[in-house]
């Protein structure tokens, strides 16, 4: 029986081990690869202390400094349920082991939801981003598609304003979702050009991103852009499918947290990071938010005790 | 007239410079030092991706980072006040300058309250520690001194037990005053021995702390006892005096905010890290705090236009 099992090797779920074990829970933490979405970042220029770091660098600093310490890690296992049972909760795994422990951290993490067209996970890290906060700087005075006419897309057009020279914005449908205030900034601005009605089929390359190709739902035409990058921006898919019996999800899936203690609406069972309703998704943020659970995890098993 | 200016060059304030500057706002940041509580403590094991770094460091690696960008830094000038004008914040300085901005975000932090007796200041680092989580490690197999009898105190001592071989907890009143059941784990064991009406006077030591002085109150009498370490934990005291007229503090002066956007009662004026009332006082959580209410702010300012 573990004090604690944290579920996800990512910036939340490591710093959350590093807080538990240093408090001396017995621990364990299973992932199923240690590198997320924070491995996939083209390169982090606001992981404080860090001028500029790749995502893989920054995550094997964190996965080494884990390692420091007297901890069980399972890489490579997924969980796939967690039941609570009366004093415990009952966790098992893609491996088909059961493992028992006093409180459970889900720290999973989101995925962005892929185009799932050809040439995009190729490209993935050069040239095609899913984060803009991470990556726009990198585009100076480039030219950028921004794949998405909701929020998030149009976000992400007007955040590249301040860097590339021509921005399109590809959207499926006939109009853009967003915000009417966003969509106001975005047309009245020239260096955007919005496409509606475009189906993204193909992103081609070398090294790295050249062209993005569309069908053109009006005309039915194929049509190619030149383009240096290309930024996905349609939604995120939260990894909270296997626990959804034991705690309330928002619109966008995302697990309810109290904000205050990382607490979820079964007891004993915390979340952290992006897998949870808090608003921003950040490397720094995600592990701020795993301190903040384990910490609360802590407080927790000492007052079971 | 800036886009936004940020009180404090802690943890908290240096993260929320390098998101607001990465958003290209235009930004000051004012910082009476950039060292704060971090730069005291002796070594930490708790900021992700660093296995052990000094505090002066860690702080000497923000600083960097921040500097790495375009961005206003008035060091050694302390914000005196803050008033809210019919469009923007109007603050005034210890060094008589009036600066004026859309938005500001405090991160000024908290001092422990200290002692104030003699060898406190000097074996700060050498012995003398304000935070169990930071530091308690280092106390393997020693003997300590935990001076406060509060709910922080006992919890601290609490935290001890893992690894030192002798606990003293000093109190000055006639009982202990945090909560019974911390009370009871803390009397029921007996690595703990508790002294009550003991009134601190010295910390004595060479390189490193050796012992502490204390006026028994009930004898009259001075006694000393040997010891490694002295942590000191009779509460904090949160920068935010000069703030008061535009925010709500709770019982411990922190100040009240909306845990999810760091907005404060006032629109406009956001809060991060220590100064505020979240519950846990830590640097990596401290950070995340600052990129939230950067975020936060930029969301704002960008609505504002």
């Amino acid at each position: 029986m573990f004090d604690v099992i944290i579920i996800g090797g990512g910036p939340a779920g490591i710093t959350a081990g590093i807080y538990t074990i240093r408090k001396k829970l017995n621990t364990l933490v299973i992932s199923k690869d240690f590198l997320g979405q924070t491995g996939k970042a083209l390169g982090i220029e606001n992981w404080p202390g860090d001028k500029k770091i790749s995502g893989v660098k920054l995550l094997e600093n964190f996965r080494k400094h884990l390692g420091k310490f007297k901890v069980n890690i399972n890489e490579g296992e997924e969980v796939t349920s967690v039941k609570k049972k009366k004093d415990c909760f009952e966790l098992r795994t893609s491996e088909k082991d059961k493992y028992f422990a006093k409180s459970v951290i889900i720290a999973t993490g989101a995925n962005p939801r892929i185009l799932s067209v050809k040439g995009e996970k190729k490209f993935i890290g050069k040239g095609v981003s899913y984060c803009a906060t991470c990556d726009a700087p990198f585009f100076k005075d480039k030219t950028v598609c921004v794949i998405g006419g909701g929020n998030a897309g149009l976000e992400t057009a007007i955040e590249l304003l301040k860097y590339s020279k021509k921005i399109y914005l590809l959207e499926f449908s006939k109009e853009l979702k967003g915000a009417e205030i966003l969509q106001e900034q975005v047309r009245k601005n020239k260096k955007i050009e919005v496409i509606t009605q475009a189906a993204v089929k193909e992103i081609k390359g070398d090294k790295f991103v050249k062209s993005i190709v569309y069908s053109d739902l009006k005309s039915k035409k194929k049509k190619e852009i030149k383009t240096d990058g290309v930024f996905v921006q349609i939604g995120h898919v939260p990894v909270a499918g296997f626990i959804k019996n034991l705690v309330d999800l928002n619109e966008r899936n995302e697990i309810k947290i109290n904000k205050v203690n990382n607490q979820t609406k079964t007891a004993g069972l915390f979340a952290a990071g992006d897998v949870t309703d808090i608003p921003f998704k950040q490397i720094v943020i995600a592990a701020g938010e795993g301190a903040k659970a384990a910490l609360s995890c802590y407080n927790y098993l000492k007052k079971l005790d």
